[in-house]
């Protein structure tokens, strides 16, 4: 097999859909989120205190309110030599046996950990089928030594089901209930108790409503409902009493410390395999038939094979919609799969990671998200659209994040979450053209039915109603960065960057309220736009870049004066994007990001960072010195520096950025960046920090659907607008040709870009010269051909 | 030394006041909950996942605002022999290498860990300075070998610096600043984000206000602030890299994963003894002349020597006001020693413990603890009657609980919390006679003033008007027993068991009024008193026990007709002591108990369990059976079935009851009982729990102020009344004589019983006869001789 971007802790595969962990001890945790639609789990190589854990998302209900298993604990299939008595686990974790021979395969949808110890070649393969709420453990033994094995398979995990993390787990241990269903072959788990309140709106008084379980396809020689029992007094998960000892002690039911684990022996002949495939899983209390069906239809290894098939296909074909071939292969092999994989895994399907436990939807965070949908299956994202618009009040305010199922929510005075929905919005009816969308209807949180179109403006007029004296928007508890949650809490603090979004907002919301008929709104819209604009310019504008807000005692951040906080990234990418600032203005901002703010490993969000609390901007300066917000780079906003260097023509610029922070190239030096070399981390620590190039916090970042956009609409060029897909890429000199297949309002397009010398530069579909750059859509369910001659 | 209640793990010292576990492997933590006043911990004897952690209540701060250390990690002191390289724990975990000695000594404000490992003694003394904001770890080590030793000393502890449990480690560590302090030889901790909100009301935006500090009285070699270098990558703390390697990398700051660790190293000659010094604790932030005060204070050993001592004596005296001397030594070691410091230590000045983090107060909660000092130090009962009634709404509802400082509180519609301030109210009376003290004033939660006396009232006219039509008390949320949420949720459901308790309070504080002055406030309750015990008896009555409840909808629960549930506990005994029943039906009533709920280990809360949940009764009905308040023995609840025993005159029968779970009794079969011989645990399983006899939920408790109250009150029979001191025993047939030393309104009586066989029975004081058996308050300030000839 080709590799590529080998380190010294792994690689890619050729194609870039598997990414090959060769050693147990990478810097950090390496980490699958495998979520295939509606149940997810996160699994880490090795590494961290578990092998892998559950986020449940069974049936759209999220792992806050839901978690099969404990919070902090993992689960293990451990092997005991029943002759040696040595044993050792599956995974590296938790008993750390140095392996013989040790590889973790990372793929789309699915986690395979191969190991020889003792002789023995072992073999997890860890998935989800598509439709069904299981997780399929499925395990290969190979006798690789010259004689005869006896082996006990031991499986290990916590039972949590419900709220996690758990904060009393001595109070909710007492509610769960576990049973060894001898018929079924299999580990029952239910718990008498869920934090949500009952259908009166009473607490602690309403069962968990699902019943979990384990099981194995082959019969089990000893099982174990205790924690206790399992690891002995004072025991470790690393040496458990019970794989010393070798046998379970077939306790089970409520008054223990809830665990699952199964024992099974097997012969192995020298040469020979045999396969056990384990599950855990979860259905509705009242589907009891449904969860012997599952065990039973996993029970048949032809089954599994399939289903392993199945989700492998459901991945491909999910993110083959559009596909890119570069020069660069760091560049495909993020854009081809795993940018797409991680926005739709990690962020939209699981809400969750290794860092951060999620299952809350961010007002502006999965909105954001589903803009990977666009170019994928545009459906998904309106259908975000109209779940984030559920959770908008009728004067045009938002919950800035929630849970569902519960639907506790958070509501603050963040002043940008609502503007997102027109800005999703707006991008869903360049990339689809369907205005019939706007006409949809979809409650309030109060119940009240509004369409999407009312949705979109009473965002839009509750922004504008946020205004200070001098017509710039107010911050309020914080805008894109919520920690800057001092700034404007009197009520007086302005934003600029709130200004530029607001303004392109205005602008192509003028736009749709035309095509809406909605005449005076347009108008009224175009004004204010006008107006916005002209103040920004005013008082904004510090000469040689943006400031970024004033706080609400005149204090102004992101400006000259300033020795921290001098200047802001997003108050100059914005200002660019949305063409507040003119051509020349443009490129002096530029200017000034590239002087200050463009590093070696990326644009940090700003410079210097704060040393000290500002108890006058909030957390944002609490935060370590270059970690995170506080003048790190903050991937998110990163991308829209690489966009900014598009819009003005800068192509070597915007590649050599992006190249910058793409995870392939940084992870070529993994000792220092730290985090996974396939997936964007949120952070990278800035210049201020001792650790400057440092990873942070990665999976669950709304950083990966916005990294594609910019590669695929800044860098390649090709962008939905209201009447069509442009053409205009901004590419890196030595790029003499490439190709983009990407689907467009009900048509294919597959785009050839050429280099050219000497012929005239154009654009030719299907062989027909194009006028201009802009593809208007056949719509005709064809593939076309478009190629692009540029000089 | 004699020792007493050798079990197979450890045993009392002679006078009870040190317990002594002689092996690492006890069934359960074995704990001491030290706080002898502003500043806490919880020391574990070797086993949980940690040697003991800090549960601050620095400045009466609680942990839950500000917990220095993870609530998950302990502190840990490292041994190596630098010759060797072994290395160990002076604590069992986290090394547990196995000991050539063990011993951990808990004592009355310090435990001591003693053991011996590769010749090498050593002796960790833990305490806390009686007014110092200190830990300190009190280390000697010994060479018992016959060779020079070189020896490296490492500590080990994880910042915590906010509230535990922390929901979101990977958040909160960006925050935390460390910093090396080579001028005081001191590592120092400060964190720039508290969860409480600043002064202008914004969350996030506060720095946490102290400095945190951990020192040693020796120069450090070298010292750690970052978990990971001290762990190594996938490291644990049973074989961390930095003991393997024997040095730390002096690393300190913003960005790391903040732990605190010092390495020191000595040299011992064989035979010699060295003696070294940690620190650990926290001051204000703008107090660091006080911080270094107290670091040069405790380099000196003779400081330390006589911190200890004082700490010991503090002790010594506040547990002495009251002595008791009886034939069982385990009353007198419980009553004399522990079941004091319990109260004091763990539940009013801690609110901690091993299984329940705690930290707030509860409102019914710590005012029942608050009696231990009425035979202490009633000032200090009066001052936790005022603390609670100034989270009092005006209406007359209070907080169920409350963190302070946050003052973060919840309001719900338990019932019987508010009754709580009049019935302890009515007890300090008793107590003192200081009646100045209802004219105290203490302001509602809105700030309002009020005085005691109208506190109270607003109590029970609260309670009043909370009747049905049938004119018993309305249950709401909940009564004594939180579980039973669901059986007045609707604002139907009655509590027979809240009728006994109001009867009661109303009876008393008809008295009170009376003494006030307030004579038609007097007149109503009597009525209302009369009208109550009437409508309890035609209601509440069912032949042959009192019912518990009334459901919303009609069910009645502790009805002979139940299945589960059939009789409840506190519905028979208070109706014995608050004389609902009259004499022949209180006879009955205890018939009744002793039939289906005195058992082998104590009384039981009631009979049979419930086995499944019972939507309208609630999360009662959700617990394991036989757990806890689900038909488990409840401490709290079973001491007044000795009360009620004592009141009935049954003395021998009281008398088993309590010893059948008083913990050095229990404390004999301890794989069965499996927590602290020495404590009172909060729950017991029942006969409906395969582990019917095991004990859980130890230290933080509210039973031990009560086991404490039974036995002085009920068992010895001396119990304060409104115009003096009655003495009326309910002792075994066996006892022939016993001794107790009790203070009374500014006098000391030194009561001795003695057992008379021909002569007249009486009681003399000073060697005068008195008539009666009510001691009138003396006042003088002197000791007086009681002599009490019983038959």
């Amino acid at each position: 097999m080709m590799t590529v971007f080998q380190n010294k802790y792994g690689y890619f595969d050729e194609e870039g859909k598997e990414y090959v962990i060769t050693r147990p001890d990478t810097p950090r945790p390496w980490v699958n989120v495998i979520c295939p639609g509606d149940y997810g789990l996160v699994i880490s190589q090795t590494g961290g205190g578990y092998s892998w854990k559950t986020h449940a998302s069974l049936n759209r209900i999220t792992r806050w309110e839901q978690d099969l298993i404990r919070d902090d604990w993992g689960k293990y299939v451990y092997l005991r030599d029943d002759n040696t008595g040595y044993f050792w686990s599956l995974t590296w974790k938790p008993v750390c046996q140095n392996p013989e021979f040790y590889q973790v395969h990372h793929g789309i949808g699915y986690s395979k950990f191969i190991s020889r110890n003792y002789g023995i070649r072992s073999q997890l393969t860890i998935f989800i089928p598509k439709d069904d709420p299981v997780e399929i453990w499925w395990v290969e033994l190979t006798n690789e030594s010259n004689q005869e094995k006896t082996l006990s398979l031991f499986t290990y995990l916590e039972w949590g089901l419900g709220v996690a993390p758990d904060s009393h787990r001595e109070f909710h241990k007492i509610f769960i209930e576990t049973e060894f269903d001898g018929k079924l072959n299999t580990l029952l788990s239910r718990k008498r108790f869920w934090e949500l309140p009952n259908e009166k709106g009473q607490h602690w008084n309403r069962d968990w409503e699902y019943v979990a379980f384990h099981s194995v396809n082959e019969p089990v020689v000893s099982f174990e409902g205790d924690k206790e029992n399992f690891l002995g007094m004072y025991g470790s998960l690393q040496a458990p009493a019970a794989i010393k000892k070798g046998r379970l002690t077939n306790s089970c039911g409520k008054w223990g410390d809830a665990i699952g684990s199964l024992h099974n022996q097997v012969k192995i002949s020298p040469g020979e395999s045999i396969q056990l495939v384990y599950l855990l899983g979860a259905v509705k209390k009242e589907e009891m038939t449904r969860l012997e069906e599952l065990i039973l239809k996993y029970q048949n290894l032809k089954t599994v094979e399939k289903a392993f098939t199945e989700v492998k296909r459901f991945w491909n074909q999910l993110l083959s919609t559009l596909e890119v071939k570069t020069p660069d292969v760091g560049f495909n092999l993020m854009n081809n799969v795993w940018l797409k994989y991680q926005a739709i895994s990690g962020r939209i399907w699981g809400r969750t990671g290794y860092y951060q436990a999620g299952g809350a939807y961010g007002f502006r965070d999965q909105l954001q998200d589903s803009q990977i949908f666009l170019l994928i299956d545009p459906d998904k994202t309106a259908e975000q659209i109209k779940l984030h618009a559920a959770h908008q009040f009728p004067e045009g305010r938002v919950n800035h994040w929630w849970h569902p199922l519960s639907e506790i929510g958070a509501e603050n005075n963040i002043s940008d979450n609502l503007l997102w929905l027109p800005f999703v919005t707006i991008k869903y009816l360049k990339e689809t053209g369907n205005f019939d969308f706007l006409d949809e209807k979809v409650p309030y949180k109060n119940g009240e039915e509004a369409t999407i179109y009312q949705h979109c403006c009473q965002a839009i007029e509750y922004s504008l109603s946020k205004r200070s004296k001098r017509g710039l928007p107010l911050i309020g508890d914080g805008d894109w960065n919520d920690g800057m949650n001092a700034v404007g809490f009197a009520g007086k603090g302005e934003s600029i960057w709130l200004g530029h979004f607001l303004y392109g907002i205005l602008k192509d919301f003028t736009i749709v309220a035309e095509k809406y008929d909605d005449v005076n709104r347009a108008a009224r819209y175009r004004k204010e736009a006008k107006n916005l604009k002209k103040a920004i310019n005013d008082y904004g504008w510090n000469g040689e870049w943006y400031i970024r807000a004033v706080c609400d005692d005149g204090y102004v951040m992101g400006s000259k004066e300033c020795k921290e906080g001098k200047i802001f990234l997003n108050a100059q990418t914005w200002a660019i994007l949305n063409d507040v600032a003119d051509e020349e203005r443009a490129k002096k901002v530029f200017r000034s990001v590239e002087k200050y703010l463009i590093r070696e490993y990326g644009p940090i969000l700003f410079y210097p960072a704060y040393k000290k609390p500002y108890p006058n901007i909030g957390y944002l300066s609490r935060y370590a010195p270059g970690v995170r917000e506080n003048g790190g780079l903050y991937t998110h906003a990163a991308t829209w520096a690489v966009l900014a260097a598009c819009k003005l023509g800068y192509g070597e610029k915007a590649y050599r950025i992006l190249k910058s922070f793409l995870p392939p190239y940084r992870g070529q030096n993994p000792d220092l960046y730290k985090v996974e070399p396939y997936v964007t981390p949120g952070n990278v620590d800035g210049p201020d920090s001792p650790n400057f190039g440092r990873g942070g916090w990665s999976w669950y970042t709304g950083s990966a659907a916005w990294t594609f956009l910019v590669a695929i609409e800044g860098i390649l060029g090709i962008k939905a607008e209201w009447d069509g897909l442009r053409i205009e890429p901004a590419i890196p000199t030595e790029w003499e040709e490439f190709f983009v297949s990407r689907q467009y309002r009900g048509a294919t397009y597959q785009i050839y870009f050429k280099k050219i010398q000497k012929e005239e530069a154009g654009i030719y579909i299907d062989g027909e010269r194009l006028k201009g750059n802009v593809i208007f859509p056949h719509g005709d369910g064809k593939i076309h051909k478009v190629e692009v001659f540029f000089k």
